[in-house]
């Protein structure tokens, strides 16, 4: 294959290697799956980018489910006392949050509406950041015995933290998510579930999203506050960047014990619980863009794309298009009959007014993984024009690569060719996760000359250190922080350590990932 | 039958017919349903009641996206100006809402916390009662051509509406929902929309929820405030009194008109749409409850309830218990291969410690449709003991009516089993639902004796009105009220009029129906 080859003219206007960031925003916008709602901090998810987000959330609540744990659902506002005691035992306690102070609207006399002063809450009540306290509290009335245990819980939700600088998906006011909450008897079981949930995302975001990640620990200044370990999935994003995608926190007891989270064992002992925590949230989607898109657009995995096969009938106002439409619909029939990958193919047949060729231009860029295009001339061969996203383009040409394929084919091969698509989209992430994992840097400044030499999208880099703590770690965090670099975690399948620490020089004791991330 | 037959210890304390609203919260605290969570106006939704809720958003879900409609996601926070517009053209306008002021909570120096007075909002935000303006706002930005039209969007989310006093489930400050809003060229489309959303309510409602239900036409006085038409969809409870369970509404062009959603017609010429909401909540939990709880709890529709067929193994700590639960697990897993009314049986193998009786009564007062305990002589006959809920009593011996099935019979049987109790709890509601509409009433004076002498549980009357309207609509509304009733809806498939107005003595021209109501 030539490099040299013609000129392709991509469905985007910003390429990723010219400015990633603002090739983000662009795909957002001309894959049509979110806008800013003029509300601030907040965005308004539409229907092609919530329709991801829904199919992310069955397979990961079919996971959950199958793992037997129960969904709940829990206020969204919370007292502010219950802040107070988390304020108490939490130091990186974080303050940015909607709080509400009235309960009622009333008009200020000059055509407008002000919050009423006579509906004053007594109480402000803070718009849940998460749900730890509140689940706490439930989960102390609700444990007495060990026979209460294992108590395990999830919660799909909004949460909101105000933030400051916010984009899409990857940082906003308010965000969707699941939270689990578990407690137990002991500190082993209450472990084993965190590397479940753990290892649960692994699977979601590796088979689901087709998104390659490490599974690993965050080094203790990264550690959710007042957690005894935090793990945490991290997936290498195209510019090489690191995106924390889902993480899962041993609590110990000291969240029991902030929110009375007893049981008494089988010889009549009050015990404290040992819980944990987890969560993944729509910042998912900003992965499967940064993972998955090119400079056509977006590239949805098939097992989390609403429709994974479009069909678009080339009408021409002319007396024939009702048998163009006949034929599109028994291949929709035929088509969402069959099964792929475990579930019924998802199919469109897509009938909205206008041209065919803008029509598909615009499904390329929203990334479904199969384009089929019927005119009268398939029709009378009994074929369809077949265009697969993930290999848009005909090399030798520079023109769409589409192929003609017998009707009774395409079907018969349809359930395949999306297990292959995202098979393919997988590998090709895999790939370059793997090409872009630097190892065997062993001083410190050869990580900085690698960074400040490294080009645009340099990847990760794999040290070996001592893990040190307290101070000494606070001073590498620093050392860090001035590269724009930050711990990602140590790599729960990694090698074992058999260097020296990079920072101190003292005997490594792991392998710890460093990267720029979101 | 006899009715003399030997007294039956039902598992619930407060029966029906003592105490309605007594035993509504006795079955959601015995189902383990929902309890309070301390925050003012808001429930926790525990897992039995929220895998309900589970079920009848996938079933509904199921038939939204049937009709081609997408799900979109829309910030909570509403500006106040939203509401300022709204205010301004719409009479009922409800400002009980609840109100952010602020973004960042600080230290009161006194060991507590306070919304800092450095953070205050500059607008203050509305956390949503109804999407109603955002949407509409984002319509606006959408829709440009009759190319963009219809536009059908649904959104799942939490809404708050501050109350005064709420009631789990039928009433709280907090409450989950779907709100349909779809914005049409026409008025007939728009019309079209409002009878399809309205159609699939009565679908779901008594196909899913085994829920009668009359589809019709609300008066005047109880439209959504602002609509041209509103419609719902009532369901009468075990006490007779009625429960809106839905409603959809034709918005006319006002709500475009004050959100400013214009198309251009093919002739080029701007022109105002013509839009449409629809929406059903947790309310219909509330439903499900009022309408087949029995004295012994809650009995679930096998369509909606998360777990079909409970398994309980009955243990005794000895050496065969491994043999037992072996043998739970084949019956378990031959179970979940089946399909039933569509989809594959839910079935649960309980293996949580405890006593079989005791866990028994659990499942009865949940409402599980079917229970299935084993023993070792049930797993040395080859056999299993099924307990019915919706047949739960041996009316001869007062006993739990238990019957000895042959493992394979039952697993073979179970798809139609569940399918007949989902029709018997559906006709047994369609029953008491016929039998306790009273028709024929000529005179106010009629209408008003017999909820006065009409005992406990009255039940509704429909009546013929010549449809007043303004002022001589309200003086009858006050009739109404007077006696605590409402008027309910003018039934989509009601008969024609053919007397005269029970209220003018003018000829009738429609049969409208009277309730108490919830």
């Amino acid at each position: 294959m030539s490099n040299k080859g013609p000129a392709i003219r991509h469905a985007l206007n910003v390429k990723r290697e010219d400015d990633f960031a603002k090739w983000y925003q662009e795909v957002i916008s001309a894959a049509d799956m979110a806008e800013e709602s003029g509300v601030r901090g907040c965005m308004v998810i539409k229907p092609w980018g919530y329709g991801i987000w829904e199919r992310v959330q069955r397979l990961m609540d079919d996971r959950i489910k199958a793992d037997g744990i129960d969904n709940a659902y829990f206020p969204l506002f919370i007292p502010l006392a219950n802040f107070e005691r988390e304020a108490d035992h939490v130091d990186g306690f974080a303050k940015e949050m909607a709080v509400v102070t009235h309960h009622r609207l009333i008009g200020d006399g000059k055509g407008g509406l002000i919050p009423d002063p006579e509906a004053k809450l007594e109480e402000p009540l803070v718009v849940r950041p998460t749900s730890e306290t509140i689940i706490g509290d439930a989960m102390a009335r609700w444990v007495q015995s060990w026979r209460d245990l294992p108590l395990r819980i999830n919660q799909w939700a909004n949460v909101v933290r105000w933030e400051m600088r916010t984009r899409m998906f990857l940082r906003t006011s308010e965000f969707l998510w699941q939270e689990g909450h578990t407690a137990h008897a002991t500190r082993e079981e209450a472990l084993e579930e965190t590397h479940r949930a753990l290892e649960m995302y692994r699977a979601c975001l590796e088979e689901d999203l087709a998104m390659p990640v490490v599974a690993g620990e965050k080094p203790e200044n990264e550690r959710f506050p007042g957690a005894d370990e935090t793990w945490s999935v991290e997936a290498m994003m195209q510019d090489g960047k690191a995106l924390q995608a889902g993480t899962s926190h041993y609590l110990g007891t000291s969240f029991a014990s902030a929110a009375g989270i007893h049981y008494q064992d089988s010889e009549g002992t009050q015990q404290l619980c040992h819980t944990t925590s987890w969560g993944t949230s729509t910042r998912m989607i900003g992965g499967v863009i940064m993972t998955h898109g090119d400079d056509d657009g977006l590239r949805v995995p098939p097992r989390i794309a609403p429709h994974q096969i479009v069909i678009l009938p080339m009408l021409r106002d002319k007396p024939e298009d009702d048998d163009v439409l006949t034929y599109c619909e028994e291949i929709r029939a035929s088509l969402a009959e069959q099964w792929s990958m475990g579930e019924r193919v998802r199919v469109l047949l897509d009938k909205t007014p206008g041209k065919a060729t803008a029509k598909r231009w615009d499904w390329v860029r929203k990334g479904a993984p199969v384009i089929i295009e019927v005119g009268p001339r398939d029709m009378e061969n009994g074929k369809v024009a077949m265009l697969r996203r993930d290999q848009l383009w005909n090399a030798d040409n520079g023109k769409p690569a589409m192929s003609f394929i017998a009707r009774e084919d395409f079907a018969a091969q349809a359930p395949a060719l999306l297990e292959d698509i995202q098979k393919a989209l997988y590998d090709e992430a895999r790939a370059r996760h793997d090409a872009n994992i630097t190892r065997g840097l062993t001083h410190w400044h050869d990580v900085v000359n690698f960074y400040r030499k490294g080009g645009k999208y340099p990847g990760w880099v794999e040290v070996q250190w001592a893990k040190p703590t307290g101070e000494e770690l606070a001073k590498v965090v620093e050392q860090l922080k001035g590269e724009k670099l930050t711990f990602r975690n140590v790599p729960r399948d990694g090698e074992a350590a058999d260097g020296t620490c990079i920072f101190t020089g003292a005997p490594a004791t792991e392998r710890i990932l460093i990267a720029r991330a979101y």
